[in-house]
């Protein structure tokens, strides 16, 4: 693994002008490390016609840890990820502020590039749970990446 | 099934205030008859950091309808909707304005309200296309209902 640091609040800011969905819903990068993101977003202004967040901005909350995640732990000037497919099951309505954490070990980072360095692709799936305040998990999703190589 | 009429502007304007995110996207309500509803996103303002359509934009597109259908064809004083589980798949990039419709037939509208009325709840699904504007099918969503009564 890179000894390489980040600092969360410009990820947070390079996450908001890539995507203006995350920063409409105000997510922001709490932790970032090679293998190991925890991003958070608030209830206010997410919220639906029940007055709970909406899933819409549950489900962008379980994906973009999985751009910050590879910015952190691979080679963004080698590889770039596209997501494939989602699963998201709502377990419990979202009445407040949530977080998700998202991890990768080094073993399993270095097979992926392995893989994609073969292949010039490798999939791999990460499941995060999104959990409120007081820990309980309100939503668990499965997310299904694809590694590529630039120019491959 | 009932002779309502629905105003698109005003279910386009109706969905904006309820869910900020759907105003985010600029999505619009096309189509809204009992039993078929139509609702499309512009790619404009809804990219990810490799220039497609962003997924969470997509995820809420194929989410939206949802309510909207639910609106259109249910009686909102009676009845409300949650959605449980969504499943996206993205088969494409979304290169272009894309759209989505939602249909129910009047015989399965009638078997949920009818679960619905002796069991406080009934659960069903939606299997939705994303397609752009070159009628590609570019994701394509199942989305898992639950149907409540008001005060069950």
């Amino acid at each position: 693994m890179s000894e390489r640091t980040f600092d969360p609040e410009r990820l947070t800011e390079a996450t908001h002008r890539s995507v203006s969905m995350a920063a409409h819903i105000r997510v922001t990068v709490d932790v970032a490390e090679p293998g190991r993101v925890v991003l958070s977003m608030p209830k206010e202004g997410n919220t639906n016609h029940i007055g709970t967040i909406y899933a819409g901005a549950l489900y962008t909350l379980a994906e973009l840890p999985g751009g910050t995640l590879f910015s952190t732990t691979f080679d963004p000037q080698r590889y770039y990820p596209i997501v494939k497919e989602q699963n998201i099951r709502f377990r419990r309505p979202a009445t407040s502020d949530v977080s998700v954490e998202m991890t990768m070990t080094p073993e399993e980072a270095a097979a992926i590039a392995a893989e994609a360095d073969a292949n010039g692709k490798a999939d791999y799936s990460r499941t995060v749970d999104i959990v409120d305040a007081a820990g309980t998990v309100v939503a668990i999703s499965t997310n299904h990446y694809q590694m590529r190589t630039h120019g491959s």
